[in-house]
């Protein structure tokens, strides 16, 4: 059937088999077309495509309710359910996002970005379905990668004993976003050699019903055990074997690189420009295999996401053990880094700003309360970061630097990163965190101190009067600017790098008191909870006046830098602005 | 022996098999004499006698490593590695903490408090040994309850992959602080009915070798099993069947209760004395089984701590299935409530302060990020609660105050809590938290509004002029203290008790600067990332002084009320001293 026909899953109901394989086969070239042209994820969505429409095809949505984890895989449930035009006509491509999104579609039943929470919703609902006597099927659709975080074993584990219908769909394609990790994983490959009969089996070890589906992309097996599990009045898992990348040559064989990718090459695959600009990924993982070649006690941990910190599939080899990665478990990464620490050796771990939030409680208590050094490294904490709404970096400053005992690093260009990288790994004191500086890449004039053990010490970039101006990481240089367009004015202001938000430089915010009536702080994230806040505590009982910089405290879905900026008043024009009336008040 | 003379274990590793269970005895005689006088945590310690003797028999202590998840099992570990004097002579009862503690002792490894992290910090020291070449045993010693957290499994998932010794004692007596709930539970109980021999099997789906020992509280048997695993060289579970509260009838017949006691009658095993003072947890629960019975829509959920909301097991049963107990996984209470709500029940979480932490990344993805109404209440969220380092309820301000969309309320008084709550509960635009207040249960004067919809209005309880002292929470009685203080300084403060901690009240601050020159801000947690820097950051560019009181941003361990706020200057007559000085610049 022609694709720009379906507005919901009704319209492919009666379809017969072989119009589903055909209609699959449009789905995946419509949306190969799609991706190549617009990037988004590639992968994970091939390898789904059959299962997908299978889902729609058996089951009653939007009555029957399905949730997808992570739900980077939906490109052809929205294709399924409304929104086919924003993969057929180019200029609506950016009509929908790349998760599921209730403001879309009432298909979508949340939004959703992070990993491993489909089982714990799904599970949820069908709560909330029983309590009220209903009767819909209740369908969570999880991939194996997601299911090494805590969350999606709590989910599981609370699911199994609901006594009614919960359908868990386990896509497993034998990869997470780089290859998986875990002992789970040996019983996942059990299994699939199995056919699904291994004695060992993770699911009903948990109580669950099993049924297995070697043929993960075929869809007539998958409508045939889609049709034997639905209205079905217990728990059970359906353990689907999909291949990543499926129906496209150079994501089945490259699924790393394409589980998500920028545009590319439809024909041989390649991206269409190489990104050769300097990035903190390469920088960090230079620096780390440099590190772990010449001290055998160092090593780097990820929860999953080793290509954001540059570690490919080559370093990832050389390193041999000491790269450790313990799949998308952020809690294990922070937790196993302390026992690391604790016994002798160097952990490093780096996780994205918004996955951070995952293991708060871990930098607290078996971090920072037990003392131990371990290294963190912070990336995409910026506003110039990812901007959908499940991944904005804007809360790390008020997450971690308000947890006692952290020291919270934030270098403004690569000479104090790599400076303060070095430091925080020699030394053995204190959990510190680096905040890797967010937007273009930039380097320092002046030289830069190699130790940073004496805490909190801000750094004077230009001492001026009047107005002080202290721009925190990245935005130290909207710091500098806004000090430029002062200037014109008339006004000298005193720039500050303070280089650390897990405290103040008392002694220069003191000495700031004799010639100075205005301090400005500006920061890389949300304001409240942060770091300017506190300097205007600081400061409370005297007879200076602060004015602080940063986001308010709302979210944003795929946002524009620039407006973001403005709309916040964050652009060094506006901010020169507000000094100048402040000031002649 | 005598166990005023055990220094080390190496004192009892001599020992013969008679001789071990006379200490056995000894041991519990000489525990239950302290925990009776005392209180503390008294099955967990009474169930693991047997064992820790056994492993301290067995395992080269201190070279070998033994970490004990959530550590309240260790008086046992304590009075065999050189701290018996704490169990042997009142007078020193205090010398030692309920938990693991390096400060106290170089066997104990960490300072441990919350669940289900020790799997994962053993990992990561059995990781840091391999890279070493060094060759000890790591032991990580976990609950079966302490198994329903996400970071236990994701502690297994990953230890399951070492290639070298490690080995998990699974202490499992059948109980969490409560009854155990989750899938999981099914499959421990069918390996305790088979000895060990299901064919399903938790931990040998994750990878592990296994060994089962029924008689948990036989040490002979206990010592066989752990000489069988010594020096192993490959992961493996020893899961041992123990009886929570072995060996003191009271505690084998009521575990929930003997969980954790105060003083009790050691022949009765009744408590010295039962506190009838009100307490929140009987208006919570009184409150929500109200709620249960007048509409079968809503649901209390929580994570473990039934006993912290007043959900004895007897409201337990009358709530049927609108009560949920998922296990110590706050993470799934967070995200299934949200589920719950996405699908039109009344979800109602009620959560330890410290251990909402767990949870920060599902409040804000799972339920503010999806707009769902989920009702949180935070217990123990004051300065005036628990006081181990590990269950500190200082953060939580900042940490829910500060995630974009939830509502965070403060009541002052029972009347506002009550109010607030039943709001909470009608109202479905927004997630929203209550902070149950800390200290004695306060009433109040006046009417209590009935309807909170209309976002951040503070209430002004006495209009003065000068000075402003805004109180939240609990500490609005300081805030009036200090007020009477001042009269007599001849300053007729205005009082603000705030209500909301997640916004501001612009109008009522704007105002103040007509008359006012210097607002107070008291607050019961800590001051980073609190209340009180936003009201100093609200007044940045103005002339008005603020004055932020709370606490610093330090861990503390077993505090002193008094002592920790007077040493924040967080005292009525402190507070007013300050007062006078700053308005008489």
């Amino acid at each position: 059937m022609e694709l720009s026909k379906i507005t919901s899953p009704a319209d492919i109901r009666g379809l017969g088999m072989e119009e589903l394989k055909e209609l699959c086969n449009s789905l995946r070239e419509v949306f190969l077309e799609k991706v190549s042209a617009h990037g988004g994820h590639v992968g994970p969505n091939l390898g789904l495509v059959e299962a997908t429409v299978a889902l729609h095809y058996v089951f009653d949505t939007p009555n029957d309710k399905i949730v997808f984890d992570v739900s980077h895989q939906t490109y052809i449930h929205k294709m399924l359910t409304g929104r086919v035009e924003a993969f057929l006509d180019p200029s609506k491509y950016d009509d929908v996002t790349g998760y599921t999104n209730p403001k879309e579609s009432k298909y979508d039943l949340f939004t959703i970005g992070h990993t491993s929470t489909a089982v714990s919703l799904a599970g949820g609902m069908a709560k909330a379905r029983d309590l009220q006597g209903q009767s819909y099927n209740v369908v969570a659709l999880v991939g194996d990668g997601s299911l090494s975080g805590g969350e999606a074993f709590e989910g599981l584990d609370e699911g199994a004993t609901l006594k009614s219908n919960f359908i868990v769909v386990v896509n497993d394609n034998n990869m997470s976003i780089a290859e998986n990790h875990g002992g789970l994983y040996s019983n996942l490959e059990e299994l699939r050699r199995t056919n699904g009969t291994a004695s060992n089996n993770y699911f009903k070890a948990l109580g669950y019903d099993y049924l297995y589906v070697d043929k993960g992309n075929d869809i007539e097996a998958l409508v045939e055990a889609f049709r034997m599990v639905k209205d079905i009045n217990h728990p059970i898992v359906v353990h689907i074997h999909t291949d990543k990348g499926h129906g496209y040559k150079p994501a089945e064989e490259n699924k790393e690189a394409f589980h998500f990718s920028a545009p590319f090459d439809l024909k041989s695959g390649k991206l269409k420009s190489e990104d050769d600009d300097e990035s903190y990924d390469e920088i960090f993982a230079q620096e780390m295999m440099s590190e772990i070649k010449s001290d055998p006690k160092v090593c780097v941990l990820t929860a999953g996401t080793p290509g954001v910190m540059g570690f490919t599939p080559e370093r990832r080899q050389e390193a041999g053990r000491q790269f450790i990665d313990v799949g998308i478990a952020e809690q294990e990464a922070a937790a196993m880094a302390s026992g690391i620490a604790k016994a002798g050796c160097r952990p490093c771990l780096g996780v994205v700003s918004s996955f951070i939030q995952r293991a708060y409680d871990q930098l607290s208590q078996d971090i920072s309360i037990n003392d131990t050094p371990v290294v963190l490294n912070i990336f995409y904490g910026t506003i110039l970061g990812m901007n959908d709404v499940t991944h904005l970096g804007w809360f790390d400053i008020a997450l971690i630097s308000n947890i006692p005992g952290w020291i919270f690093l934030a270098p403004a260009t690569v000479e104090e990163y790599l400076s303060m990288q070095r430091w925080a790994m020699k030394q053995t004191q204190y959990p510190v965190a680096i905040r890797i500086p967010g937007g273009k890449v930039l380097h320092s004039d002046d030289k830069v101190e190699t130790d940073w053990s004496d805490l909190n010490k801000f750094k004077i970039e230009h001492e001026g009067s009047k107005v002080a101006i202290i721009g925190a990481g990245a935005f130290l240089s909207i710091a500098k600017e806004t000090a430029e367009l002062l200037k014109k004015e008339g006004v000298d202001a005193t720039v500050i790098n303070p280089r650390y938000l897990s405290g103040l430089d008392t002694a220069i915010l003191e000495d700031l008191k004799k010639n100075h009536r205005l301090v400005v702080t500006i920061e890389d994230g949300v304001l409240a909870g942060g770091f300017g806040e506190k300097v205007s505590s600081y400061y409370g009982t005297s007879d200076m006046k602060v004015a602080n910089y940063g986001l308010e405290k709302k979210f944003a879905d795929r946002y524009n830098y620039r407006q973001i900026l403005e709309a916040n008043r964050l652009t060094a024009p506006q901010i020169a602005e507000d000094v100048v009336n402040i000031i002649k008040n």
